[in-house]
């Protein structure tokens, strides 16, 4: 286990994400990036830094992985649409020894088949979908027993 | 039906049609996308204002259909090669409440069958394909009677 | 451009389609065939002249089809639960010179696998969907243009 | 349920079903189509009036569904071989409001594998396969509780 | 046809159908296994005897089959979530020689595509889907002219 | 071999071959089938009566095929566009017991992937393709020897 | 939420799951059942009483689902082999109205194409996989904020 | 190799065996399982003791595999139906260290399709089909050599 | 129209047809390639000299059919089992400029599903599947037409 | 059963097997070709004379099987590569009226995707893999029983 | 052959390349873009002036791609991740005239059947794969010939 | 790296390439095998010694690729045909030691369909396609830096 220095934990969300509580609310529920932040700052006795961001760029979204590198205890990677279309992703969590939590706020498996599949999954550490905006939280927690 | 104010129209264009009109004449025509502009602001008396942009960069696209969700009658979009393969603007057209009219210059069906699909065609108001850059003008009379 | 005297349009439309207007509201709409006919007419200032025809049997189409060979501008067809399975229309337009441009109401990109496949699209000049009527409106416009 | 006076079953029957009791016996059986008719007609007590019909046209079966939106109890429908093939079919029974019964006298899933698809199953109240001419008696037999 | 002595049917019904009438009514009614116990010994005048069972173990299901070898004129099965996976059960019905009629409450074409196919259809000797509890009922009018 | 008197040899085309010779003439030819009923008749010394009939009508084509129960000593049969679609000819060859040969003029395997499978080559008693209007004329030579 | 007497949290566990620890432990790690039990016991304050089952009887799996429509807050359900393969416990867990957290040891996405798919996922309310045995941990923390 | 005291081997058979000697001769002999049983106990000299069971439940068999863990030289499995179905029965042979045996009385490969593929071959140490009861004692004679 | 000299017809048959008339003659018949040679031979009028060769080995074919590129009117092709697996043949058909006419006994259509598809039929003039012996004859006749 | 003059096993090996206990010997042994020789040899008792042969020809591979018409009590079959791609080899066993048992010293199912079909086995009397060279001993116990 | 001044090769990179030499060294090796930039300049007697880039961006891939529309005698492209999802590369290699080589690192045709296919190749000039970054000074050496 | 004595390199051709230069120039080019053969030697200064050989034979292929496991420094192999077919193949290429670089001179990916897979490049150290004769030359270079 690292040391608490070093505990950071990136939560990277991927496009259309910055919707969230706007876009579907049928689909992705009401609360907010901002509020996602906010619950897992409050979540501290996990001994975990969140950082949170957004991007609609796959290229941003890689640089962020790099960064992961170093630094960082683990990624909570929410890659939206990518999930089921981008080998790029799948290489750059692939090639980062940090270990990443993939989190669907919707449960993919229940909608259309085209989200049925995951380029992230098979290079994941675990999984987490279908809980709404606790996923993060869910995945927070796992991260604090890595 | 939106006040006058409010009638705005993006025509907003994908990866590759910058070089409309000097690639591949055979297929695409030699009609440029300022050819297009120009075209459809002389369609004036349908009452639509048009602002054409175009983008190689899909977080590029994303932001500007996202930026739709306000202010904006109709969006023309033509997704270029992303229509095949992106699920992140099968996600972003679906989040926005604007009507969006997918428009492509040649007609897809009659090239290679990796263009016979369509991530957008499903979440799109309608669907027009093989009328080159009439297209365009096409899709702002069926966004002038929304 | 062909002359004026011989600017005829033929709108032909497939199986179920003399049902429009009764048959699935939510799907097809309210207006019935002899609307879509009354509004075609009304199109006049674009110099073309329409004649719209129904029918429920593959070899009457055919037959029409064949017909649009000789003083006919361009063929709008609407060619209904056939366009997913007729090899045998996709041969009537290709042996044709004539423009052939396909129109669906609704958007079959939306609903059924089944309906995601069109033996007729490759072969159309374009194909226009999802508008409602007024896709006959705008593919006349567009044949005022060929 | 309705009146005495609308209930007429249409029992429609589609291509190469005018040589039942000729063709293949092993298959289909030595019954004919008369007999069909005779032996739903001897079913009176259910207080159903059959109509049988048989056509090679797929027009004319499309019609005849479209004459069953008035005055119709039931359809009961053996559409040989469209019933893999023929959307426009599919499309014609979702269109009337009537129920349709599909029938077959063979057992299609114990047969070729191009047998195993029904696009009108999905459409139908109801699907009755395997039974010889009995299957004609079954389905009466539940139209008489509708 | 077999004495009267001997004129049982079994009708086997397999996993979750004890719950019919309470799980998901909107696909299944509200009839329940009792309610269709009674109504088939209600039917009496047919000359048959039913015995309806119900379990969630396969292999119970698969004995029963057996059992049915012997002192049975007919099998009434509705295979439930077994029928698309089970080839030990197309296996039983295929072993004995009594005749199986296989029934769905609802019509499996109209649901999900896991659903279209099954593996007692092949080797039963009719299938009745779609009829609600009617479909057992129809199911022993058509053992009774075995 | 059947008697002098019977050996009429019907020549059944479906649809679209009405318009042979003028037709895609770099696929199909310009022989009409005008010319390839003069030439079979020109065949005369394998002692076979010829019959050529076209129609754009599935049904029609299935009444032919049925009238062929009798007095015929043979069918060739050229299905067009039906070839790969549909499955009541299918029906319709298997139903009679006259001999029937598929002949194409093109090579369908040369061509699209939706023309490298035919309902009617499996019930057909043999298949010639890809020799032009000649074709017709090595079919009655193979029925001169049935 | 339901009142504290209530909240029964059943952890049920599909075939193989007694050698857990001993089974393939590169794959499945060290902890045994009873391990995760005692964890679970352990997380007491979340105000949640779990009660873990396993068995190797799909029927029994099956009981224990129905059994869960009552006194039961939620069931945390690892399938093991019948995750892919069973439409029983499809509808099992769709006949419930009690959410069904689907919990994996390993990710099965990281392994053997037929580990892809699930049939329980699409009703599940959440999935939560490669975690080891936190899986389970991590489900009752999910469960705790129905 | 083991010693002779612990050389048990587990000849295990699944669905539909108890029917072995009655059900479909054609396909699986006249041979019943007490004969087999019988030929395998005479097979003695190989020092080998066999003990063969059958079961159509599928939880029964797998727990008899986890019992063939101990005190178990091999395992000769014949997995009948849940052979092409049942990744619970992969996952047992799997968990197991003692090698399995597969064998088959017929030839799958030889049926339909769905025989074509097994979950159980990849996991097995070897496979034996097609050679009817005998299949049973050339398992025997592999095992020996162990 | 190659001169009288040069008229040589390469009859060249693949893999097995040297047991042509022993091998299963329900499917194959009982001429042998002897008495096909024989024949053709004797079809003199045509003007066209017959060579009839056989081989088991892909690598001598593919050398005949170079051979073939010079002084042969047009080759016979036969190719057995490697019809529907030899790209190596498909290349060499297309590689010369001779008429290659590809010739089956049987349909195969009517057979296996891997029998369904040829490598050769997309690059040869004509097919002709079905007739017997016969077959060779009509191809016979169909190149003293060339 | 053939009298013991004739009782002949032809063993014959297909490509790359020369190569056998120096090619990959994690997977296919250190024993050779020679040493199954001499094993089978040996194995006297049995009444079976095996004569072993290896070739890289599929041609002299067809010639052997041939052979085997004659003389010959049964095949042993290892066709290496050509198991999952050859149709001629399919014929030949197939034309043959001589029992073919195949043979394969790994286990295909464990192993690439491709090796999992096998045109060789829908022919053969029998199947035996994953055995190494024990597979020949066993097929040889296999064939003395014929 | 295109003058001197104007011999500059674009060496294109796309997305996760940045790490080269740190990501996976059991796949791609330990030699950086640095490495591959200094090896490629070595290379100068070829008359080729080489400039390596690298991005994340697909767009700004795009970009560069239009770039090398003039003043460039060649791109050598490997597009990492994008090879096999990315149709706007597809068009953009397409679009421009210049040739472009695809290059891989490793050999993507040994690796998950999701790099066997590329988007880039069909209208690449020419693909090197597998020879690690030696592929690079093979392309330049390709390219020097052009 | 082999001493200078050992470094033979093989250049293996399959079936056809004896026509290279003369079969579809437009696709191959209008090098012959002798003129590849005189570049490859006039390349001297890499320090290999190549042996050009062709044959139409798989047989006589798989004989020199177990003859490159000695004295051969590397294998360039254009497989021809064969490539998209050869399971046989594949298995000689990975039962040698020797590295094979896998040559084309058309670029595959730009053609049929069924030329997208190879059963050779999973196999080879690395592949080289579309740049004609210089392909081997390429791969010469190649092989010169192992």
């Amino acid at each position: 286990m690292s040391t608490s220095a070093s505990r950071r934990v990136l939560v990277l969300n991927g496009p259309n994400l910055n919707l969230l509580g706007q876009r579907e609310p049928a689909v992705y529920g009401t609360t907010t990036l901002a509020d996602i932040s906010a619950m897992l700052a409050a979540a501290g006795p996990l001994g975990l830094r969140t950082e949170l961001r957004q991007t609609n760029h796959e290229g941003q979204m890689i640089d962020w992985l790099h960064e992961a590198r170093n630094d960082t205890h683990a990624v909570i990677l929410n890659p939206g649409g990518w999930t089921h279309t981008s080998v790029a992703l799948h290489d750059a969590v692939k090639a980062i020894g940090t270990p990443v939590i993939e989190v669907h706020i919707s449960n993919p498996h229940a909608r259309e088949s085209f989200r049925h599949t995951s380029f992230v999954s098979p290079v994941a550490r675990g999984v987490i979908v279908g809980f709404g905006a606790d996923g993060y939280l869910l995945a927070l927690h796992a991260a604090s027993r890595f």
